[in-house]
C-alpha cells in the first residue's frame, strides 16, 4: 500500500475490473475512468456502477479509497468510425489480417484522454488492464506500445510524471481470472459479451474467450450465459 | 509532387495555413482536418471554409487537389477542463510554470484522433504545422515528442505507416510567414487571436507573436486589429 493515487482505465470488463481490484490493494486514494464511445457492448458500460457499490459494499476498506468515477464521452470514434465496436458491422477478420473489432486509434485516443484527465486530477499512476494475449488481434497490446507511450508523455509534459502501468500485460487470461479471484473481483457483475445486451451470448469471440479463462482457471464463470451448453466447452 | 495523399492537421491559424499550401505544393491529395473542442477563439474555425475556398478559387491546380475536409468535435476537452483555452480562467502564465492556455494532452488526443482518421482514410502522411518556437511555453511542441509519437504509431499498428511530418518545426515564426507567403496561403483569412471574436485584439500573446512574426520577416500582416497602434511596434 503506497499513499500514492491511481487512475484506473475502468471498462467494467473482467480484466479492468482485476486491475481495479489490484489498485485499490496498493493505492490509497483510486479514481476510475470509463469511456462512452458509442460501443455496441453498451452492457459493459452499465455493469461499471454495480461493480463499484459492490466493491464499496463488500471491502470496507475500499469505500474510504474509491474516489471520483469519471465517464468521458468519446464521440469522436463514432465519427471517425470503421469498426464492428462502433458500428454495425459484422464481428470477423478483415481483409487487413485484424478483427473487425480493431479500432484504429482507439487504445490511443483512451490513453491520450487518460492521461489529460490524470493530469488535471493531479494523479501521476495511470493504470491498464491490457494484456498481451489481445496482441493476437489488437497490435496496441504490447509493452513496446505502453513504453513508447510513456515516452510520448514523458517528452510532452513538463511537470507531469505521468506513467501508465499495465500490470496485466504479461498474464494469460486464465491468470487474470485467478488473480481477479484471489482479489475478490466481483466477476459476476462484469460484462464482456460484444453481441449482446441482454445476457452474454457465450458465442461471440469475448464470450469464448472470457469462458476459456475461466475453464483453464479451474473456476465456473458466474455469469449466465444465453446458450449455456457452451459455457461447458 | 508525389502521388501521395496527405492529411493536414488544419485549424485556420498562419501556422497550419502555411503548412497546408507546403502539403498542396507536393501531394496529389490533400485532406484537411480540424478540431471543434469548445475553443475560445472559435474565430478561427470559422476562417477554415473561408481559407479553403479562397485556395480553391486562386489555385486551380489545388482545386483538384484538396479532398474532403474534416471537423472533429472533442468535447472531451471541455468535459477534462482546465485551460483558459476552453474555460473561462484568465490566459497567463500558471503556477507551474506553464501559460494557462496550455491544455494537458491536447495535442496528444490532436494526434491520437487524426491518426486514426487517417488510418480510416488509408492516408499515410499526417502534416502538422507545430513549430519548436511554440517551446517556449508548451512542451509538446519538440521534434523529440513527434518521433516519440511515431514510435507509438509504429507499435500500435499493423499495417498503418502513419507517420506525422512536421515541415515546420525547425523555423521560427518570421520563416513560417516567408514561407507562406512563397506559397501564396492567405493569411488575410486566418485567424491567431486568443481574445476577441469579431477582430484581433493586437494584445494577445497570441497576436503579439504573430505581429512580431509579420515585422520581422519584414511584411505587413494583412488583417486588421482592434488596437492599430500595436500593429506597427
Amino acid at each position: 500500500m503506497t499513499d500514492g493515487a491511481a487512475l484506473v482505465l475502468f471498462s467494467g470488463g473482467q480484466d479492468s475490473t482485476t486491475c481495479l481490484a489490484w489498485a485499490l490493494a496498493r493505492f490509497a486514494k483510486v479514481e476510475t475512468l470509463g469511456f462512452d464511445y458509442g460501443q455496441r457492448h453498451a452492457a459493459e458500460l452499465a455493469a461499471r456502477p454495480r461493480i463499484l457499490a459492490d466493491l464499496r459494499e463488500r471491502f470496507p476498506a475500499w469505500r474510504e479509497s474509491l474516489g471520483m468515477d469519471h465517464v468521458l464521452a468519446l464521440d469522436i470514434l463514432k465519427a471517425i468510425g470503421g469498426s464492428a465496436l462502433t458500428d454495425t458491422v459484422r464481428i470477423a477478420m478483415g481483409a487487413n489480417g485484424l478483427p473487425t473489432t480493431f479500432v484504429p486509434g482507439r487504445n490511443l485516443l483512451f490513453l491520450a484522454a487518460a492521461a489529460a484527465l490524470a493530469y488535471r486530477r493531479g494523479i501521476v499512476n495511470l493504470i491498464g488492464g491490457m494484456c498481451e494475449t489481445d496482441f493476437s488481434g489488437y497490435p496496441d497490446c504490447r509493452p513496446a506500445y505502453y513504453e513508447a507511450f510513456n515516452q510520448v508523455i514523458r517528452t510532452g509534459t513538463k511537470d507531469g510524471g505521468i506513467e501508465i502501468v499495465t500490470p496485466l500485460i504479461a498474464l494469460r487470461k486464465h491468470e487474470i481470472v485467478r488473480r481477479g479471484l484471489e482479489l475478490g473481483a466481483p466477476f459476476d457483475l462484469t460484462w464482456s459479451c460484444y453481441s449482446r445486451e441482454d445476457q452474454a451470448c457465450g458465442v461471440c469471440d469475448s464470450c469464448v474467450l472470457r469462458l476459456r479463462a475461466f475453464a483453464e482457471a479451474g473456476a465456473k464463470d458466474p455469469i449466465p450465459y444465453a446458450t449455456p451448453a457452451v459455457a461447458t466447452r
